[in-house]
C-alpha cells in the first residue's frame, strides 16, 4: 500500500468535493487508521502512524468525509469561502487525544499526604489520621455538586488543553449511593459543558467505605450487595456508560467482583476493572470472561490471561503514571502483550492518591522512559486503542466516517509528543468539526 | 519567633505606608527568607517555607519595600487607586521561581533519536548515524540566529507560564567561537524580549567538537586551550555572567576543566560545574576549590567532597529530569547533602539529550518523586537556593529589599506544586513589581 495510491482511491466527484462544511488543508497526519497502513506489528506494507503527507481532510456534518492529496482539492478551493478552510501550513493533525482511566472528579486533594510521606510519615500514619482514599471520600461526600464541579473542571481543561477530546470519568469515591450518583452527574456536567466526549464508568466498587469496617470483620460482601444494588438505579438514571472495580488484595476479590459483573452483564453495560496492579488474583482472567472492554494496570498479569485477553479483544490500559507516583519497579508485561497482539492504550489513571496526573503527554512520555513503549506505541495507545478500551468506534483515528475530533500540533514529527517534557505545542482541537482554542 | 511579631517589626510610618507603588493584599505568602523563620533543617523556631499567612506586601521601583499583615494596611487603602491594588483573595504567592541549570538554546531536537532508541537502535547505531550531541551541533551551528532565537523561545515561554522569572542559560552546541557567541546572543536577547533575568553561562567546555576528533587521537587539551581563548573575547562582548564545564570521562578531565577555572578567575568569572553524574572524577573538589557557585548533577559525589562544598558555599544543584531521562539508579547522595548542609537546588537541565524538559512543577515532582526530596526543599530548591546557585543576592526570596519578582498560584497549601503533575496553577506573575499575564 502506498500513500498516494490511498489517496486516489478517496477521490470523489465535484459536487461532493465542494460541498464539505470545512476544509484542512496542507497538512500532515497521523491517522491510525488501517486504511493508511496503520499497524502497530510493523507486519509487511505498515507505514508508521498511517502517516500522510500534504494531506487535506474534507468535514462534513461533524464527521470526516474526504481524506486526500491536498492537490486534489486545490481547484475545488475557490467554491470555499475563507471561513471554511484551515491551511495548517504542514503542522501535523492527530486524532483528538482520548483518556480512557481517570478518576478526575474527587473533592480535595492529598498533598498533604505526600508532603507528610517525604517528612517520614508511614502509611499507616496516614490512615490513622484518616488519611488515604478515605480523605478522599470524605472531601467528595462532603462537596456540593458544584463544588466537586468547579474543583473536577480544572483537571479537565488542563487535558482539554493538551489536545483530549474524549476522557473517561469514574465514579468512587462516593461509595454510598448519592455520592456515587453526584460524581457520575457531575462527569456528565462537565462533558455537556465543555462539549467533549464523556464515557462515565460506575467503580462504587472501589474501595470499602469506613462505614463497612469494623474491628470484628470486614462486611466487604454487604457492601458488594449495595454495589449491585445501586448499580440499576443509576443506570436507569443515564449515569452509566461502564461498570469497573478495583480487583486487589487489598480491595475485592474476583468472585466479588464477578457479582457485579453480572449486575453489569444483565443490564448490558460492558465491563473493565482494576487488575494485577499489586498483584495477581485473577482480574484479567474474569473480564476475559465477562468479554471486557479493558483490563488495567497489569503490572502482575500473567502470559496466560494476556492469552485470554487476546482472545476477548480486551485492550490492556497501560498506567504509567500510578507506576511512577507509587516507585513500582515492576513492569507490566510489555512484550507478552507484543507476542500476543493484545492493544495496549496508556492513560493518565488521574487520581489524588497514586496520580495526581493532569496531563496525557507526559504519560506518553512515562510510556516511553518507564515501560520501553515507543512512541508510536503510546499515540496509538492515546488514540486508536484508547477508543476500543471505551467501545468508541467512531473515534480515535482520522479515517472517512468517524468523528471530526482532531488535534492540531506544531511539532516536526509525531515522536516529538512523547519526547517533549512540559512542552504543549497544540494549536487547537476540532471537536466534531468545530474548530475550538485550547489557548 | 512567631508571624505576627515579624508582621510587627515592619510596620512603617503613615507617609511610607501611603507611598508604595502597588500592593498586594490578602496574601498567603511562601517567603523563602530566614526572616519569617524559613530554615529547611526544621531547627528550633523554623516556620515552613517560611510561610505568613493573610499578609500583604507593599512594592516600591520594582523591590519588596513592606510586608506586614493584612490589618496593618486596611486602614492605608483609600490612599491607593484601584489598579494599585492586587487583593489576591487568599492564594499563594511564592517567589518567582528561578531555573538555575538549562541548555534551552539550542537547534533542532532529538525526537528521532528518542524514537530510534526505542525502536531498538544502540548508542553506538546512533552516534553513527552522526547523532547525539554532534546532531545538536550541527544544528546548532547550521541555524540562523533568527531561527534559534525562535526555536529557543518556545521552551523559554513554557517555562515564564510556570512561574519562572529568572533563568540560566547555557552555551555549549556551538563548540566553535562564532556559535557559542550566537548561543549567548540568543540567550541576552530571549532576556531582553521577554523581560526576565536571564544568567549566561559560557559552556565552550561541554563535548569535544567533532572537527577535533580523529582516528589517531582525540585534541581535547587542544580544544581545551581554543576554549580558554574565546573566553575573554565573549566576556569582554558582555555574553557571560559564568563558567561552566562537563567534568566526565566522556568529556574533560579536572585539569582540563581547570585550565578553564583558570581563565574564569582571571576575569573575575563565578564557576560552576557539571560533576559526578556518571563517575567521580572529582568535579566538584575542583570547584569548591575556586569557590565555585554550584555543581551540578552530582549522583556519584562522595561525602568527602560534601564537605568540600560545604566549605565553600558551593549549592548543590540535583537534576531529576536528567536521571529520570536517562534511567539512571543511582541517587544523589541527599542524606549527606542534608548532613553537611550543602544547600540543594532544582533545576530542568533543559536539554534536547537528556532532558527534553520545560516544567519546573514536573522538575519539582520528579525531585520529590525520585529523591525523596520533601515540597519544601523542592520549592527551595526552585527559588532561594537556585538564586544562590545563580549569585542573585536580591531574589529567590520575599522580604524587604529583594526585588519584586513573584508568582501567584491557585493552590491550597505551597506543597501543591509538587504534587500535581501537569496542573499549572499559575495566576500570573510579577516581575520587578509589574504584574505580567501567564495565559
Amino acid at each position: 500500500m502506498n500513500e498516494s495510491e490511498n489517496f486516489n482511491e478517496q477521490t470523489l466527484d465535484e459536487s461532493t468535493m465542494t460541498a464539505f462544511d470545512h476544509l484542512i488543508i496542507n497538512a500532515n497526519i497521523a491517522t491510525f487508521s488501517a486504511h493508511y497502513g496503520f499497524n502497530i506489528y510493523e507486519d509487511a506494507d505498515s507505514i508508521p502512524y498511517g502517516q500522510l503527507h500534504n494531506a487535506a481532510i474534507g468535514i462534513k456534518n461533524g464527521k470526516i468525509a474526504w481524506i486526500g492529496a491536498h492537490e486534489q482539492i486545490t481547484t475545488h478551493l475557490p467554491h470555499y469561502q475563507e471561513n471554511q478552510v484551515t491551511d495548517v501550513d504542514g503542522k501535523w493533525i492527530t486524532p483528538g487525544l482520548i483518556d480512557c482511566h481517570t478518576h478526575i472528579v474527587y473533592g480535595g486533594n492529598r498533598s498533604n499526604e505526600f508532603e507528610a510521606r517525604l517528612q517520614g510519615a508511614s502509611y499507616q500514619d496516614i490512615a490513622a489520621q484518616g488519611g488515604g482514599i478515605v480523605a478522599t471520600v470524605s472531601a467528595t461526600r462532603a462537596a456540593s455538586i458544584e463544588s466537586l464541579f468547579t474543583q473536577s473542571e480544572k483537571r479537565l481543561i488542563a487535558l482539554i488543553k493538551e489536545g483530549v477530546t474524549s476522557i473517561e470519568i469514574k465514579s468512587g469515591y462516593g461509595l454510598d449511593l448519592d455520592t456515587e450518583r453526584k460524581m457520575l452527574t457531575v462527569a456528565r456536567q462537565l462533558g455537556e459543558k465543555h462539549g467533549i466526549h464523556v464515557s462515565t464508568t460506575y467503580l462504587a466498587a472501589h474501595a470499602l467505605p469506613p462505614e463497612y469496617k469494623s474491628h470484628m470483620q470486614d462486611r466487604a460482601d454487604d457492601y458488594i450487595e449495595q454495589v449491585c444494588e445501586w448499580l440499576p438505579i443509576l443506570h436507569s438514571e443515564g449515569l452509566v456508560d461502564a461498570v469497573d472495580g478495583f480487583c486487589e488484595k487489598i480491595a475485592f476479590s474476583s468472585d466479588q467482583i464477578r457479582r457485579v459483573f453480572e449486575v453489569a452483564r444483565s443490564l448490558d453495560l460492558p465491563v473493565k476493572l482494576h487488575s494485577e496492579q499489586l498483584s495477581d488474583i485473577g482480574g484479567s482472567a474474569l473480564v476475559a470472561e465477562y468479554k471486557g472492554l479493558s483490563s488495567d494496570h497489569l503490572e502482575h498479569l500473567s502470559e496466560t490471561d494476556i492469552a485470554k485477553m487476546a482472545a476477548s479483544n480486551t485492550i490492556a490500559v497501560i498506567l504509567p503514571g500510578a507506576f511512577y507516583t507509587l516507585r513500582e519497579t515492576k513492569l507490566p508485561p510489555i512484550e507478552a502483550l507484543r507476542k500476543h497482539r493484545v492493544p495496549m492504550a496508556i492513560s493518565t489513571d488521574c487520581n489524588p492518591g497514586t496520580s495526581p496526573l493532569t496531563s496525557l503527554l507526559l504519560t506518553m512520555n512515562m510510556g516511553c522512559t518507564l515501560f520501553y513503549l515507543t512512541p508510536e506505541e503510546v499515540l496509538a495507545g492515546s488514540t486508536v486503542y484508547a477508543a476500543q478500551a471505551l467501545g468508541l468506534a467512531s473515534k480515535g483515528k482520522i479515517e472517512v466516517g468517524c468523528d471530526a475530533d482532531l488535534a492540531l500540533w506544531d511539532i516536526a514529527r509525531p515522536a516529538d509528543l512523547a519526547y517533549q517534557m512540559g512542552l504543549n505545542p497544540i494549536q487547537g482541537i476540532m471537536v466534531r468539526g468545530q474548530w475550538r482554542e485550547t489557548a
